[in-house]
């Protein structure tokens, strides 16, 4: 920690000022969710279509907004502004609209996604969904823990137990989003998981830290993607790594569950 | 209709009948959503994984009491208890957790399905989504109108415009779901639909109705998954057919777009 206050009472602190950067976004996001005018922009430059809208730009501001007034000092990598460097060793990752496409359509599986790195992990991690009024948030501040907020009732939360694959609820956004050899080693597990969903962006990474779901696999994801949830499920007490294993908290292909028994599984598979 | 009150009492007594249907059924199913000790049983025999629970159960059986003491005489189609003939020439078509697969993922995208049918089309279509606190209603009884409540809020809806493929928002539950030569004739309107999303039941066909998506594509249904969607989408001043074009109240494959545009332009590559 940077500041000369004693550790816990900073954990605190920068919790609160994450949940008050979800506040602050998931305002200014819902101002346009399902607005008839809502304008769609095109970030592509030619490839897919990315969209991203006035709630993107506005929710991202808000956050920043607050960090410049209250952390200064410390780095900020957000999808629609950049990086900031960091002179505090601690970074905050921002995505302030994860499933832009959802947004657009009207579902609320987007997300607010908030994450606070200290160079070596992420420590705090936030997904917030304001339509629905739920927050999931975990840190590993001052000890691990993981909390669900819906509409002003919060509890604590964590992953769940899962013997294996065959048990296991597995979501991915959707399976074209799989290029080449990704999307056989995708079918494998697949093929041997108990249910699959598709099309739920960062809120599958929620459910697997509040204990509804086993296993989330994507691929081409950035770091403001994963990075809050990444951070979430491990302070709920769950496994994300890349592919091989490695880091996942900067983005490529990463495989995220609640039980290690079924992470082994489907890493075995997809390495 | 089947009393001597005015035709207009008549349709307001039914609406209000709905509503109360859904107000029971979304807090039967509510009681089970994310519950830890939930416990899935598997109607297939040996098939797809065909998940049901007691919240479908439960939640079925609460619209079939309120329908047993109000309207004995109208018949009723449910899920989870089948057919009882109607002596009131009215048939109430019950869903009482489409998605269930969402449902047991922890994933807010399931509803409670209501539509009342006359014989000739469906004339009271609800898709009502509890844990979010979002009801979509419509009804052509007393003339086409349809309204959407949030926790509290009621506003009027309708479809939007589109004036073409190339600008639609389109969605489906899962890709896989699509047989044999289906899966060619879905993914020729994917690749010229703007956006496609994935996994979604019963939510995408109420943001068609609200004006939020502009195409749904679907096979395999049965005739509670989509009499309510369908009526629903038709008081909000969309088209429901099936892949010729014609009833498609009674399941199977179904395309249900807002505009008839793009209704048109799907059919001719569906058909």
């Amino acid at each position: 920690m940077t500041s000369p206050t004693d550790p816990e009472t900073e954990a605190e602190a920068l919790l609160a000022l994450a949940h008050r950067m979800a506040d602050a976004a998931g305002a200014a996001a819902l101002r346009h969710f399902r607005s008839p005018g809502l304008a769609t922009d095109d970030k592509s430059d030619g490839a897919d279509f990315d969209p991203v809208t006035a709630g993107d730009r506005e929710a991202e501001a808000a956050m920043r907004a607050l960090l410049a007034e209250e952390r200064p000092d410390d780095g900020i990598l957000g999808e629609e502004e950049g990086r900031t460097e960091s002179r505090s060793g601690l970074t905050w990752v921002l995505d302030p609209i994860d499933g832009t496409r959802a947004f657009i359509a009207g579902l609320p599986t987007w997300g607010v996604l908030i994450a606070l790195d200290d160079g070596a992990s992420g420590r705090i991690g936030i997904v917030d969904q304001p339509h629905i009024g739920e927050r999931y948030a975990g840190t590993t501040l001052g000890g691990a823990r993981a909390s669900y907020r819906c509409r002003g009732e919060e509890r604590p939360m964590g992953v769940r137990a899962c013997a294996g694959l065959a048990d296991a609820m597995l979501f991915t956004t959707a399976p074209e989003l799989f290029e080449g050899g990704d999307r056989d080693k995708f079918e494998a597990v697949r093929a041997r998981a108990r249910l699959t969903r598709y099309g739920t962006d960062c809120y599958a990474y929620a459910l697997v830290a509040a204990g509804h779901v086993d296993l989330v696999i994507e691929s081409g994801l950035a770091a403001y993607d994963i990075a809050g949830p990444a951070a979430l499920i491990q302070a709920a007490g769950g496994v994300v790594t890349d592919w091989q294993g490695g880091d996942a908290r900067w983005g490529g292909r990463v495989v995220a569950a609640g039980d290690p028994r079924v992470h082994a599984e489907a890493l075995a598979l997809l390495a």
